[in-house]
């Protein structure tokens, strides 16, 4: 049985999971790690299953060996999804992070089977009430929506490339998503507006009812047609590879919401408290180490930290 | 009678404020003002002025027109300790900020009157239990302890160049003060320490029992032997001319711990919610124009905003 954040919460639903599976050579002023676990799915797909019951979609290559497929399946994560492509290898990345961490060069990037990939959804998936659509393409993205039935709650999250190259497709994308999540450069990016606070509210004249802009280390600010709300970072200080970190926040986000069958505002607050938790152990060791062995009680005690932090009274 | 936050505290104390009085050229992306009333002591003297009663030391020059000394005395800031040096003009500083207002460059600096100052204190401010050490040498600071009576809360504040200059008279200053108040690349400098929170509990074992880090736009972090209290900015959509705004901060956050003659964790952070809105004002126009005219209503709702913006129920 997978160790849950709250083990029997009557009204869960499953969460559907698409994204990039990937090996990473990661780069940091700590040291170089090679042919680890990532892509914005496996991620997404760890950081959720603290929540609920995670069903993930995504491609691997024939490199792709049954130790990694037991990492996810032992966090209790349904594989039906993932697509095997022995024609090639898989989704490959390689990067270096600079001393402070706030910017990193991709030094290789070889797409491999997942330049082929269409994230066609098992029979068993199309009734996902709870939706994450990771960083792929945003017509890809469109395609996992246009083969739910029935209404879902989705979250969207995107990266620099697509604003940059695919504009047009991501603009029709975030018309149709619940909770659009991006980085506070990104953000600029897509709206040309530097101010935060009118970037959120300018996304969220784009389409989606809900924006979260995220800051890094600086934390993250939710624009809601109900308000407001700014959460600082989790204060961490042995920060070790920032690879993930988005993912693990989205997927922690949503994977809470799914897990409480809410999306209304007081919900949405409340998931990113153990959100931004979830992502801050991400950040301390290479790949989805951390991650995966970190177990509820340290995600727990990190939001009653985390709660104490901003707690005025 | 001075409007004040909270008009009849029994406990109100007042507050010494001590720092530069300057005349500024400003330049900004929105246009570009000359000879505006500026330095350290104006800004924390009228910021704290929405709070409780202040005693000001500062020297002003021969060109410092009786309507300045108005605009702080329909205040009601006590002027007894503001020195008039009729030996020369006030000190001026002329500067301009870059697009996106995180950087600035001096472009002229005259010292003036202001290089002869000796914060001498009217024996009336002795006996002051609450002090504010705005932006002066250190070594000016601790010449303003030596004369004080009694035990005081005192805050300091600082800038890169004495971190620079005179790294061992700031250090011994620090070690005198109840809680030092410092930016996030000054307090990056001043502790050879690039993560915030370790930056934060080094800065602690360097002497002052409290310290706040300023981010600017991304809020403060307060460090206390009770704990920590992470504030996101006050959300401002109209960044008009960032000066003064570190010193609004500093000025309202001890002006409110003043008046209600309190220093503790809780106190301090309640007070740093105030800081906050009170500063936000300042950056919305040029100069003190903002800062001087919102009053205490529009202080009163920004606190309220404040508050729901940083909650999570």
């Amino acid at each position: 049985m997978t160790e849950r954040i709250e083990s029997n919460c009557p009204d869960s639903a499953p969460l559907l999971v698409v994204g990039s599976v990937a090996f990473d050579n990661v780069i940091t002023p700590y040291g170089e790690k090679e042919h680890i676990l990532g892509g914005a799915a496996s991620y997404c797909s760890l950081a959720a299953s603290y929540y609920t019951q995670v069903r993930m979609v995504g491609v691997i290559g024939n490199d792709f060996g049954d130790e990694h497929l037991d990492r996810l399946r032992s966090r209790g994560i349904d594989l039906e999804g993932v697509q095997k492509d022995d024609s090639g290898p898989t989704f490959f990345w390689k990067g270096r992070y600079h001393e402070n961490f706030n910017r990193r060069d991709t030094l290789d990037i070889q797409l491999n089977v997942f330049e082929k990939f269409r994230p066609d959804l098992p029979d068993s998936y199309k009734d996902s009430n709870f939706v994450l659509l990771g960083n792929i393409h945003p017509a890809l993205q469109m395609h996992v929506l246009d083969q739910l039935q029935g209404s879902s709650f989705v979250l969207a999250d995107t990266i620099d490339l697509w604003i940059e190259i695919e504009r047009k497709a991501l603009l029709d994308l975030i018309k149709k998503v619940n909770l659009f999540v991006i980085n506070d450069t990104e953000a600029e990016e897509l709206t040309e507006e530097k101010n935060i606070i009118l970037a959120g509210n300018k996304l969220r004249e784009m389409g989606p009812e809900t924006v979260i802009i995220k800051k890094g280390e600086h934390g993250a600010i939710l624009f809601h047609e109900d308000g407001m709300f700014a959460l600082p970072a989790y204060p961490v200080t042995e920060l070790r590879d920032p690879t993930g970190a988005g993912d693990s926040f989205a997927g922690a986000l949503i994977g809470r919401l799914a897990s409480r069958n809410r999306s209304d505002f007081q919900a949405i607050k409340e998931a990113m408290v153990y959100a931004t938790c979830t992502a801050s152990l991400t950040v301390e060791a290479f790949g989805c180490d951390r991650l995966e062995s970190a177990g509820v009680k340290v995600i727990k005690e990190r939001s009653d930290t985390l709660h104490r932090l901003i707690s005025v009274n």
